[in-house]
C-alpha cells in the first residue's frame, strides 16, 4: 500500500482505512488515514506500506531527531508483536485488551515510555496512576535501556489494610545510649512479642531510634540520658542531626505500626524497612520512605524492584505527604 | 577484678595484665593495663571487671556521647564472641587469626566500622585497602544498622586479567538513529559473534551508544546522520547532552572491551553493566562506573551487593581515574 510522507507526517489514502478497521492503525482524517511515527515505522518495516524515497532507515533517522521516538517505536513494535492493538496517547500509548481494537472494545493499559536514565518524579507518577485508576486502566511503565531492551512495570497505589492492633505495653523507663535505648526486661517480654527491640543480654533489650520514639510517643516509655529526662521532641532533634532522612522514615515507621504491621530495618536489603504482616516468619514488603518531592532515576528503582522480587517481596515506596503516607508499588510484569 | 574509671579511661592494676597475656585485652601502661572503651564495656558486661559506681548501662551511656562508640562496641563484642582476639587501631580494629593474639601471632583483618548511613568515599577506601594489602591484611567493612545488626564486607581491589582479544572487524557504515546506530549485516555476523548489537530484523543490527563509539574508535565503523559523516567526538558530545554519567561509563566500557570482556547493559540488574568473560552463558560481574570523587551511602552499596549476590555475580565498582580504571569489589562475608 502506498503512503506519503510530507516531512512531518505519514498518511495513507482511502485504501488505508482497512488498516484502521482491521487492526486499529492510525486515526481517520477526511477520507484517509493519518499514522503516528511509530505506526508508520512499524508498517514500513513490515512491508505493509511503501513511501517514495524513504526506506526504513531513512524514515527512522528523520523521526529520531524528535525526542523519544526511537525508544517509543521499540515499545510500540514489541506491543504489536505481542498481539495487542495500540493507540498513541494520552501518555504514551493505550493498549487494548487482546482481540479488541479502537472502536471495537476498550483499552486495558495506559503505557508511559521512559529511558533507563529518566528520573521518576514520584508526585507526578502518583497523579498519573490516580488518573488511570479512575478510568479503570492499569498504569504501566515501559522502560527502554541503552540496548533497546524493554522492561515493563505495573505501578499501583497501595493502602495497606489495618491489621489487628498491638496489645498495650506496660510503662517502663529507658536509658538512651547513643541512638539506641536500653530497657530492662526479661526475655520473651511483651515488647519482644510485638517484635520491638533486639536482645543485648538476659536483662537488657535494645530499642532502635524508631522503636524508641514510637513507644515514647504512645506514652509507655519514659527516657533519660545521664539521669536527665528527655522528651520525644529532643530525641527526634538528636536523630535528625546525623540523619537527614530521619523524619520521613519515622513517619512511615509510625504509619505502618499504627496499621498493625511490623517494620524492621531493611539494611540487608538496601532499603529502609522490611515489613512483616502479623507474626509471619518472612517479611512481605520492602518499604523505602521518600519525601513528597523526591525523584529517582529509573535505573535505581529497577535495582530496588529486582532485589525485592529476588527475595520474594513487594517493593513499595512510602511517599510522605503532609496529609499522610501514599504507598506506591513498582512490580515488574510480563505483558 | 577491680578496675577504675576516671571519666575518660578504664584502667586495671597489675592483676589486669593476665587479661592481656591470656586473651589480648588492653595495652600495657606502666605496671597496669589501659582498656579501650569497647574492651571495658565488654569485660564489664561479661562480669570480668567491676567499676565502682558504674554498671554497664551507665558506662555505656557515658561512652555513647563519643561518636561511633556504641556501634563499634557491637562489632567488638561480635568479633570476641566469634573467638577472635581484637585490638583497637589503626582503623578501627585489628583482628587476629583464630587462636593468635597480640604479641603472639599476627593479625588477619583490618576492620573499619561504619553505620548504614555513612557515606563511602571511594578514593579514600581505595587508599585504605591498598595500605592493608601492602601489609598483607584483608580489609573488612563492618556495617552496623539501626537495630545494631552487623554485616561484614570484604573489600578487594581488582584488576581483571586480559582475556583473548576480539578478532578484527570488517569496515562498515552505520546510520545514527537517536542514540543507537543501525548497521546492515546478515544474522550471525562477526559483530554478533563478539556480542555487539541487538538484532532489529534480518538485515539490521542495532548498536548501543557504547558499542558505536567503541567500534568507531577502533576504526572499523564510519558513521553518518542524514547523509552527513559524524566523528566519534561529535557522537560523545551528543550522548553527554542527555546523560551526565556517559563519559565515565564509556571509559569503563572501553577498558573492559580492551581486556577482552563483554559488557552489556546492566539495566535489569539496576547497574551500568553486566559483564561476561568469554562466551559464557551467564554474566559474572555487575560493574557500576563511578567518578574518581564519587561517594555513596553504605545502604546503597549494600543494596548493590545483595542484588549481585542474589544473581550469583560479583559486585564491582569501576572508579575512573585519569590514569585508568581502578576496580573495587564489595563482597559480603561471614567472619
Amino acid at each position: 500500500m502506498k503512503a506519503a510522507f510530507d516531512g512531518t507526517t505519514v498518511r495513507c489514502g482511502q485504501d488505508g482505512l482497512t488498516l484502521y478497521d482491521q487492526a486499529g492503525f492510525g486515526r481517520k482524517e477526511g477520507n484517509g488515514l493519518k499514522l503516528a511515527p511509530q505506526e508508520a515505522l512499524y508498517l514500513l518495516q513490515r512491508g505493509k506500506i511503501k513511501i517514495d524515497d524513504y526506506d526504513f532507515d531513512k524514515l527512522l533517522a528523520v523521526f529520531a531527531e524528535q525526542p523519544n521516538i526511537v525508544r517509543s517505536y521499540f515499545v510500540y513494535r514489541d506491543l504489536r508483536e505481542r498481539g495487542y492493538a495500540v493507540q498513541t496517547g494520552p501518555h504514551d500509548f493505550r493498549v487494548f485488551k487482546r482481540g479488541q481494537r479502537p472502536g471495537k472494545g476498550e483499552s486495558l493499559y495506559f503505557i508511559r515510555v521512559i529511558s533507563e536514565r529518566d528520573p521518576i518524579q514520584f508526585s507526578s507518577i502518583i497523579k498519573e496512576v490516580n488518573t488511570a485508576h479512575n478510568m479503570r486502566k492499569q498504569y504501566v511503565l515501559a522502560t527502554v535501556d541503552d540496548e533497546n531492551e524493554l522492561t515493563y512495570y505495573e505501578i499501583k497505589l497501595q493502602t495497606p489494610p489495618h491489621l489487628e492492633p498491638f496489645p498495650i505495653f506496660p510503662s517502663i523507663n529507658g536509658t538512651i545510649v547513643g541512638k539506641s535505648t536500653i530497657i530492662h526486661v526479661p526475655p520473651k517480654s511483651q515488647f519482644e512479642e510485638a517484635w520491638f527491640g533486639s536482645r543485648l543480654d538476659d536483662n537488657r533489650l535494645l530499642l532502635s531510634p524508631f522503636e524508641t520514639i514510637y513507644l515514647a510517643g504512645i506514652g509507655d516509655l519514659s527516657l533519660k540520658i545521664d539521669m536527665r529526662i528527655i522528651s520525644v521532641e529532643d530525641l527526634i532533634q538528636r536523630a535528625q542531626e546525623t540523619d537527614t532522612e530521619f523524619l520521613h522514615k519515622l513517619k512511615v515507621y509510625e504509619d505502618l505500626r499504627k496499621r498493625g504491621y511490623i517494620p524492621k530495618t531493611g539494611y540487608k536489603f538496601g532499603h529502609h524497612f522490611r515489613v512483616y504482616s502479623g507474626q509471619k516468619p518472612h517479611s512481605e514488603m520492602l518499604v523505602h520512605a521518600i519525601e513528597e518531592n523526591a525523584e529517582m532515576p529509573m535505573i535505581t528503582i529497577s535495582r530496588s524492584v529486582r532485589l525485592a522480587h529476588s527475595v520474594k517481596k513487594k517493593m513499595l515506596f512510602g511517599c510522605v505527604y503532609s496529609t499522610g503516607i501514599q504507598y506506591i508499588e513498582f512490580a515488574r510484569i510480563k505483558l
